[in-house]
């Protein structure tokens, strides 16, 4: 059978325990309730009938394992959040925490606090056990109950600080930086031969992690984007000339300006981090706007924050305390050159500028999002106990699947502008196709 | 190469005329925006790595063709809608005519009136020609703006009817009953050797349509239904030993309420038409809530109204009026014996029932929703003007396919209570697998 | 000056202590921050400038006193909530006790578990220490974080249940009946000579207490009812003959059914207690909903669960728990009534039945409401602090005020329905003046 | 009797026609159902019980005259929406046509278009007539349907265009600057002897308009805010040393920062024009912020747009369109402060900042202000239909009055900073009695 380059997730060991899942749910430990370590995921899933079909690429899938590595009663596990925020964090939380407790028996679950640093011993932030009353209506609230910074520990420092604790299971929810983090922790923790699973869980607002299909809170941030956009159409309908101009997260990946587009269906032009726009001459952003406006006398722009940097050519970046590259701020270039370009042609045009920024993230998860969110939780504690190690939990046309986490962090997920998903934009918007 | 037995999709015959979306998007007509006929979508997605993989099914995917079978500028296209209704449905409508209108160039788009009813003349229900102003912010309302109807039409008496308004497309909202109607219209309109496209975009609140992943007002239905959830869970902590009851829609599939479950995270038992659960003695759903009420102290029960079904053996069952059996009120009946088992017991409760019934089903669409929607209307559009007939577009992984409508309604989509969705629902319940 | 029959507010005794809000918020004892026991809010607004005016009703308005009874550091309170559920009841809690806790320095603040059974030692419900942990996201949560429950209990238990836990301030959140018995409880305290303050705020989603212009829960209820009734109207329009018919709350008055008429814009008929509307007959419900139906095709009727009970007479009625008359089920008769004319009149229609129920009482406050919230128990907390006794608040227009609870509990508040709240209900509706 | 400086409205002539509100309903026109012009609402309501009491202010009771000066028949109206969007302009509009049209049997109701400047024939625009169709879903959404714009015209233009197109009654829906052109309106059509009726509507998001207890719009932006400023509360709570700062709107009056304030609960210093707070200094907002900081890690600021502005003395001050001062940049400015305040300090800190900017302004009217927004319009069509001109419908104590137009622009309503509402914030926030 042919196998992709991610098929090897690695495991602490030999699993000697039956699943508690078996007793808890009544099935015996054949059932079919179990997930076999050879089932896999396919990643393509067109292919053109007139040809012959090659598959190279395919994942181990997520699931409840019939046999696990770690004795419940034995076993203490901890969940960091580190990085910005993303509506559906708590909810990750309380469903790890309840998929433990209850599911496996797993009763000592433990917060770190403040992220990365709250495994640091200098900062001075002891792991905090968690309780239902802790967990229970954390899934309406927006946010992390346990806090999070930015930026990278030392591995050995934290590695040692787990061992001192007794901990043998860490779930990192983060970003791309906080899964290399992980793997680089997982490593120190091999270093030491430590029975200790180090398992991810990819959170991104801009949908940027490969091999995960939607990450959690993406469908939170488009609805909550949608409103936004909503708003600038409104003003731009309300006024003479109205020129609504929405900026959007997206440092390298347009997703969520795509995303809330089709959702909000009242979009002129979408521009992301994928397509270098032109903006001026015939075939630029400010003619077809202009266009636009002596057309229908109302238009709506959005801009996802990565979008146009190349607009910028030469002038310098700076880094944010994560290392994160900082864009120039296109919103406020684009409004500025809009204004100009409408006065030079002596159009006058009422331009509201919108800038949701934290607004979309901060908000508590809907109701796809709570669904995700769930999942991602509870496959992360099946890999976990079963002993899987540096790996992240990842989805695959609704299948959650491992994915190790070396591959999710070799690149980054950009927008397909050749794919359906473009297109659909393009529809909605009928934008040129630059 | 394996083709499953779905894939024959109906044309209306050779197709003549470059596609509009070519110049409207500044695009060749080679470019790889175009879909071909031999693109297909597997059903299947997940395999044994350890065995022989072999498929037999998948589908044609759906999306524009670069040639198209109509002329844009002699076209006169319909939508009707049929049956209850669903979140999303002026969604649809007002991308397919922004589809027509903007990107194919199809000026001539009507509304009929009532559903199916408005396809026999001696309803008097003339089709209305539909403008900007129609739809422009329909999207934002629920219900549908044509009206609606239920029950069947002659076959004849509608081709007739359509024939004498020039109409050359049909685009038909509706379940299985109304797809049945579809087909039997594309029957009788090829009898007349008429140059008319029947394409069918599914509608179902109980998400049981085969071949549609998650057709569109689903999302939005989890969404309101779990807002009742919360309700019943909070009277059910308000109160000592409450027990909160809430019936949802899901006439023969649990989808509704188990989806609704694993949005709300509160629910302890969840029953659904696919498991006939028992209801008295040991293993029984009385004891086990007793346990739970003994235990806790409140506890939340939800029940698609098709479950427990077995429970009415030998009461006979009556038709609504497009034929569809009439369940028992298992809710109501649900709320009787739970009372009447916790008063032999002597064990005081407090239980709030909730119905919302129509609730669920007439507000706007979501913005997971307002994708589905857009998606589903735009994806018509394009078999329909490629002259392709007498199918549906479904979805499989989030891609868009075109089943033919036979293949559709064939049978009916259940809940995999071996799969991962019960599983979740498992998980996140704790109740017994029945 | 006159003054009416409400000005009576009882008092513990001599004020001995300086407020600490005049430390905490850095003002002097005689800062007009203050409010002084003479200040007073008439209750009526309007005269007839033509004529000589006579005020005979005014009461004491709330607000923090310069001087306090009690002692911060040696006060204990607590905060029961009774009956059923009201949006709301959360935040009153948590504005109680910040009040209490962060303004005036009362650190020992104790929630009373599952309403007056909780003062009932038999019972067997230890109050439960409040902390910020406990309060801190309840205002974003409906229900209420202490329980509830329904019915009397004795009030010399109680009495002697809080002298034994050393209890100086009890707070009672509840209905009519809930007043009754902080009536009845402070009398029996009295009797004790305690030094104990007993202040009601009133909960009352039928919004029927006198003096208390707008009780909290109300707007939200309002809120959530014009969204289900939307949803009926969406229905009525999606069909042909479409009858929409929506029971709300409204034992006894029509509050809820006529502000979410003004709020939804979209009823046609709003039935409620005050006025027995005739259903039969030239100038009744029926006959007037025909015409509609025959001029309009589709229509809304709204009835307050304890409208139309004059239809029921001679029937028998039972009583809840609580020793509430329940009503004959008005909308179920109503459904029946509707069908059963239309059918003898040959009138085909299509009626959809939407009964909210608890759904509209155990969400969460709207932001209306919490400030109503937030001032009625903060209001409380001044009240309290200074010794006041056997008082609620109430609220005349947008101010607080003091009014003894035998005041408050010797009549209900009906809708007036020759006001302005009624002409508006008319104004929307245009239905019969019955 | 004692009347206030506020008693003359303006009337056009003697009142002719008896209502045809006394048909519609049913009424004799002696009815208690009209009101009289002398029924009067009193400014003040409070009073002290141990003092003689003296009133001067009172003013006209709005509400439905028994007798009419305009001929339904023959009547022409018109409505203008002029300045900045604000939730409610929509729902304005539908009620005064639903009112003219239904109740009065006015059928020619028009809509003119983009503010004043559609009162200009130089800009082209005709008046358009409205119809059921364009109002019917107009209350579910934002903006204005009419168009808007800012500045003012001629006001003998304007006259003469309204007397062109036969216009008897124009309702002017804005801020003060429209109230002044209307009453500049009002004198030139006087001077022409025009039987014309000009009836203001205040809008204003400031809620800044004296003798207007609370603008239409006004909740609904308290709603929105209190959710910008919960994403900056879990932003602040999410990091170490986190501050969330949001700028909320209010160019001279503090009510919607004070009143979002109180419905979030989550706000620690509420800035606002009426108070200019110290900024450095012992008993400043920096070094209080610091205090916050240190003792509860994390914090939140509100400022008003117009907070602050002390702090920019000796700058200048540019102008908008419509002549409104501009002020300096608050927010922005603000957060520099903080950055460098924290930093020279050694204290790291992590600050979010928020500007919800038209966010808040463009969204639809929630339940209470789809209320007041109802009562707004019908009670303007009341008064103009009497003949009555040069007023606006104002509001004491949830009573709508009329106000001539030149009490209204005659000041601004500000924040009493002495008041329960303002108390209502310390209370809340805890801040410093600056």
């Amino acid at each position: 059978m042919i196998q992709g380059p991610s098929s090897v997730v690695a495991d602490l060991g030999q699993r000697r325990y039956p699943s508690p899942l078996a007793a808890r749910h009544g099935l015996p430990l054949d059932a079919e309730y179990f997930v076999s370590d050879s089932t896999r995921v396919r990643y393509a899933v067109e292919f053109d009938g007139s040809k012959e079909v090659l598959h190279d690429l395919s994942f181990e899938k997520a699931g409840p394992r019939s046999k696990v590595f770690f004795n419940p009663t034995e076993t203490r596990a901890a969940v960091v959040t580190c990085g910005g925020l993303c509506p559906g964090l708590n909810n990750v939380i309380r469903s790890i925490f309840y998929e433990l407790y209850h599911n496996y028996g797993v009763r000592k679950v433990f917060g770190i606090q403040n992220g990365y640093l709250g495994l640091n011993p200098d900062a001075g932030f002891e792991p905090k056990r968690l309780s239902h009353d802790d967990v229970e209506e954390s899934h309406h609230l927006g946010g992390t109950m346990l806090g999070s910074s930015r930026g990278p520990q030392d591995p050995d420092v934290m590695a040692d600080f787990l061992r001192s604790r007794g901990i043998n299971i860490l779930f990192c929810l983060g970003g791309d930086g906080t899964q290399r983090g992980a793997l680089a922790l997982q490593q120190a923790v091999a270093k030491r031969k430590l029975p200790l699973a180090v398992v991810g869980i990819p959170k991104t607002i801009d949908n940027d992690i490969p091999f995960v299909w939607q990450s959690f809170g993406y469908d939170t941030a488009l609805e909550k984007a949608a409103e936004v956009i909503r708003a600038a159409h409104v003003e731009a309908r309300g006024a003479i000339n109205g020129i609504g101009l929405v900026k959007l997260m997206g440092r390298d990946a347009g997703f969520v300006a795509a995303g809330a587009t089709i959702v909000s269906q009242e979009v002129n032009f979408t521009l992301i981090p994928e397509i270098p726009f032109p903006l001026e001459g015939d075939g630029g952003l400010l003619r077809a706007l202009e266009s636009r406006i002596r057309d229908c006398k109302h238009a709506v722009v959005v801009v996802a924050e990565g979008a146009g940097q190349h607009l910028f050519e030469g002038k310098p970046r700076t880094r944010d305390e994560s290392g994160n590259l900082l864009h120039h701020d296109i919103g406020e270039y684009l409004k500025q050159q809009i204004l100009a370009y409408f006065k030079q042609r002596g159009l006058p045009c009422n331009l509201k500028y919108l800038d949701p920024s934290y607004f979309i993230r901060s908000i508590q998860a809907n109701a796809r999002d709570r669904v995700v969110t769930d999942q991602m939780g509870r496959q992360a504690v099946h890999a976990a106990m079963a002993g899987k190690t540096a790996l992240l939990i990842g989805s695959l046309h609704n299948k959650f699947i491992h994915v190790p986490i070396g591959t999710a962090v070799a690149s980054k997920k950009q927008l397909n502008t050749k794919g359906d998903f473009w297109k659909a934009v393009l529809s909605v918007t009928g934008q040129p196709n630059w």
